[in-house]
């Protein structure tokens, strides 16, 4: 159960098309882990409609890993985004793949101020005992 | 972008019917959303194989809220789970529903331990300033 999961608030991102396009979103995100070596079982990505015709809608979605999990939500207006990267060390260390995808991302959506914290999920507790 | 993201590692759970079931575990996480309050927009759920006949397979997902998101992963070989939920405040202050949604989740899966930490999301930054 062990892993990597950054937790990143970005704000100001300059890259305000992606955040206000699940389809742009959602193929950025898929793409990223792909890269990554990282394995997607599948995603599920949402279009929120904009406000009163002054504020395009955001984008929510959440990319399933064979790994664990990326999330992203966006807020247009505040170009911002907040971004979660889980990727669990099942069969490998995956810390790589994790950094890996998070600088890419932040490379794709070039957020002017982030917020970032990693936590490392899981302990290492033994095995559950079976009945013999 | 503020809200609650509870971030937990359930060890030691007694429902493993739920843990290696992906439909179980889609039918109770949907369901404890919506009874929550919080608007489902979709999700995806992937079941692993098991190994070598010897353990059942494992179960991962994510369920995309208007108000975020909840991801679960399961380790069945240890009784596990890795479990967020985050909802964000955009229209209303939404801690109250992550709380109870978190709370029957650990109703439903009963893990024996339980490590939980909780992010406040996001801040009180300016909305981003526009051309006149």
């Amino acid at each position: 159960m062990k892993g990597l999961h950054i937790i990143a608030d970005l704000y100001n991102c300059q890259k305000g098309d992606l955040l206000v396009s699940s389809e742009k979103l959602r193929a950025l995100c898929v793409k990223t882990c792909q890269d990554a070596g990282l394995t997607v079982l599948g995603d599920h990505f949402y279009q929120f409609d904009g406000v009163d015709g002054t504020q395009d809608g955001g984008a929510t979605g959440a990319v399933v890993l064979a790994e664990s999990h990326l999330a992203i939500h966006t807020w247009p207006e505040r170009d911002g985004a907040t971004l979660d990267v889980y990727v669990c060390n099942y069969t490998s260390d995956n810390t790589g793949k994790a950094e890996t995808v998070y600088a890419d991302l932040i490379k794709a959506l070039k957020p002017g101020d982030v917020l970032v914290e990693r936590v490392m999920r899981g302990r290492d507790l033994p095995l559950k005992r079976r009945a013999a």
